[in-house]
């Protein structure tokens, strides 16, 4: 039986499971400030990656950065009730702006530097970038506005988790204004569609792109689209939204323009947003038991060379054999991008960096002793592939320089591979099922990593959605999307018995 | 007499022509939100490419990235009663967690929420930073660490200034822990000497690099290093800062090791940053009475080509011929990095578009009308030497795939044109004083332009140093730093007519 690096297998406690990749990764931890965690840089340069190539595709669909103000007034706020209503519970509030002695040696807000208005952190930008667009659009010349802003926001959860529900977690925001609900539709799809091509290529992150039911919209829309993926459990993790806020905003901000005949318009805005939360999705999905495995589009290092240093003379001529391999990977081009390798010449001991690098998930992991260096050689381990069919290591000897001619070629192949793997999961994971007694049979408390179900339905809307959302929840299931692409539907509702008209999925999710 | 863009002059109203350079540019404007402000694409595009260039250069220097909570427990403030006493008058505290209705249409902080401990929004964050690092540090071999993050920093300011003195601001703040004293102060003035080559081969910015005077430390520090740029009216702007911390955090955070002999050590800690006060001191230094000159490092888009369309079916062949060029400049390198260059197709009038660039400073404007085509010509704008001697528009003729070709010596000339008139301003704007009077009189009040004086003194401290401030406060004079290339001193010092140390420079200040 294999002894994995982890102390916990995903069998035996996924969520245990999930907190030891990330501390066994480096990743992150807790900081010491209630729901807030400390990125550390492993963590953090897979989000710089996530951020560069997602950036790439943002500014490639003609959109700009831009910075808003952190803080937002309360008066913004209150001009749109949907979108107030949906926040104003997780909200933190900066009430003063300076701090005195309390007389005990400790500190507390100077009551005389209380703030008249109150002002909130941002939880999400749409009521301070409405303000900005108001002074910006006057007329159809000014538009679109085609704008993004990387950020951090704060949203006060009660329960947090690393990754996936933090106080504060770093995101990107998308805010558009256009001269007519098409044109915002359409924007509105196309960035769903740049997130579906993005997760799928970029983060090997195969997702189902759909339409949330009304229960499950943005504060404030008119429509909200997903980007759902499979975690390894079963759960469904949304990794991405995309929001049509028809004039909603546009008529609390005051959006207008005067169009082409002269007349005072109301805009149409969107709004669309992937955050740190994409993090938990990649380890959820592609890590194993024996820590991360990180896509290598998106891993800091792609190639990691460990010396096996024994502090004698010989050790300089290693350090200089894998420097060369170091340099030459360099040279490379990998995935369409300079091949990232890195030398590690920490003074850890070799077995203890042979295993870090592997709980990080780096790609490839090349290892050379006195005896490959001598042959020539290096050892090769692909994360992917970690054991072999006997259980052992799966570690290769090759020629230095033909690694270093094939490296680009691997890389592609453990992209792929990673993608493959968890496509044939999220394939064989999504059932359909045409009645409730079904839905409930399949998430019977017993049933293990269900998966999700395919459902047609007549969408109820108000009241007949909300009977839904309780019949679910006391399987504990949510609505995930009804994806766009389906075949027509052609059976009855399984909650209401009417005549479905569409398909949509249902499962647990986090 | 040349009729500038700009409705304001330097020479005029400095302060207001600074202000329209932002507005006029279109870099930034105010929010809305007491003492934030939008920054806008131009703006942010230059930060952008300020972040990727000092990104590059802390990571060559073995820094990595990481991310630390925004919110910091008043308690870890407390903790450092030096750094603590420097920020308490401006720091955003959040008391609550929620908010609820008020009865009358409006939303108040709910009393049922508030936080059991205020939490600050950073102004700084080597107190979290710290007790990360107390985790972090164990022994010897886990030293040093060498940490950077880029971040939004609150400070409650009173008087707010786009980009020079905002209430949020973005910046990088590097944090790093070592097992020496003399290794953290290598650091503090490794990183110095980072901020120097960045500012003058990066910015075109030339800085003087030196020492800050005890009443400037950093709260909390051993000793703080500045770079120090001058403003084309004579003041100066602290563009980079570099500290060294001793083991004032180390002692108060508990950041200790076990050393090679098995003893506990405190650490020995550093911080640097650079914020986008830096975009203040490059609209300063390079900004001319039409707006805006970006050196071309900086510039989001290098080169910008405008076609003189006139809504005639000519316009075709005239964008085609434009994004021949467009293209072929795209395949160049310019300045060591691939030119980045835009064709302008937006629906605004050409004379519009030209001067639109010319006020953000792109580098190089290119004007392309049915003329030009005909002859396989463009029309040429520098935008370091915008008119001839007899002032008019000096734009230039020349053949199109010349122009390509040429483009990326253009810029260089244009990145060191910049440079160098900068650095002659800064030659030239720093003379000796040696007594009093000459400082008092150098500093007159009808004084244009002053500059800043060199000036020997005996370095003292305590309350012989708050004499001297208060001495140069009354001319409106601050010390800026001890430059670290300078002389020996030889004279007496021109406050306490000791024996002097070293040379300080004194000047005006943003």
């Amino acid at each position: 039986m294999i002894k994995h690096a982890l102390p916990v297998t995903r069998e035996a406690d996924f969520a245990a499971w999930y907190q030891s990749v990330i501390a066994e990764a480096d990743m992150a931890e807790e900081s010491g400030v209630r729901g807030c965690m400390v990125i550390r840089p492993w963590g953090y340069g897979i989000w710089e990656r996530i951020q560069r190539l997602l950036d790439d595709r943002i500014k490639a669909t003609g959109h700009e950065n831009c910075y808003f103000p952190v803080f937002i007034p309360l008066s913004y706020f209150e001009q749109e009730a949907a979108h107030v209503e949906g926040f104003a519970k997780e909200m933190a509030v900066v009430t003063h702006h300076r701090l005195i002695a309390d007389g005990k040696g400790g500190l507390v807000p100077d009551p005389e530097a209380k703030l008249e208005e109150p002002l909130v952190v941002r939880p999400t930008s749409e009521t301070v970038i409405g303000h900005a667009f108001a002074r910006w659009v006057q007329s159809w010349r000014d538009l679109p506005v085609l704008i993004n802003q990387w950020a951090n926001v704060v949203r006060w959860e009660m329960r947090t988790r690393m990754f996936l529900r933090t106080a504060e977690f770093l995101w990107q925001e998308g805010h558009t204004a256009h001269a007519s609900a098409e044109e915002a539709r359409a924007e509105t799809l196309r960035m769903l569609e740049v997130y579906r091509d993005f997760a799928e290529s970029d983060l090997a992150l195969p997702v189902v792109a759909g339409e949330k039911p009304e229960n499950e919209r943005f504060p404030g829309a008119v429509a909200t689209y997903s980007i759902e993926a499979m975690m390894q459990d079963g759960k469904a993790l949304q990794a991405g939204t995309s929001h049509f806020l028809g004039t909603n905003f546009a008529s609390a901000q005051n959006i207008r323009f005067q169009n082409n005949a002269g007349e005072l318009e109301l805009a149409h805005t969107t709004s669309w947003g992937v955050s740190t939360r994409t993090i938990g999705a990649l380890i959820m999905v592609h890590g194993d038991d024996d820590g991360m495995r990180v896509p290598p589009r998106v891993a800091p290092w792609q190639v990691v060379i460990v010396p096996m240093l024994r502090d004698t003379p010989e050790d300089e001529a290693l350090v200089t054999y894998c420097r060369e391999l170091q340099q030459a990977l360099a040279r490379q081009s990998a995935l369409g991008e300079p091949l990232r390798a890195l030398l590690d010449l920490k003074p850890v001991k070799s077995t203890t960096k042979r295993w870090g690098w592997v709980k990080k998930g780096a790609p490839l992991v090349i290892e050379v002793g006195g005896r490959d260096m001598a042959a020539g050689n290096v050892s090769l381990i692909r994360r992917d592939r970690l054991y072999r069919a006997d259980g052992k290591l799966d570690s290769v000897a090759m020629p230095r320089d033909a690694l270093a001619a094939e490296a680009p070629a691997l890389l592609e192949a453990v992209q792929q591979a990673l993608y493959d793997e968890a496509a044939a999961r999220l394939r064989t994971g999504i059932t359909p099922a045409s009645d409730w007694a079904a839905v409930a049979a399949h998430f019977a408390p017993e049933a293990r990593n269900p998966g999700w179900l395919e459902v047609q339905w007549a969408r109820p809307t108000g009241v007949a959605l909300d009977a839904v959302v309780e019949k679910l929840k006391a399987l504990k299931l949510t609505l995930r999307n009804a994806p766009i692409d389906q075949a027509p539907a052609d059976g009855t509702c399984v909650f209401t018995d009417a005549p479905a008209v569409e398909r949509v999925l249902v499962g647990r999710a986090y």
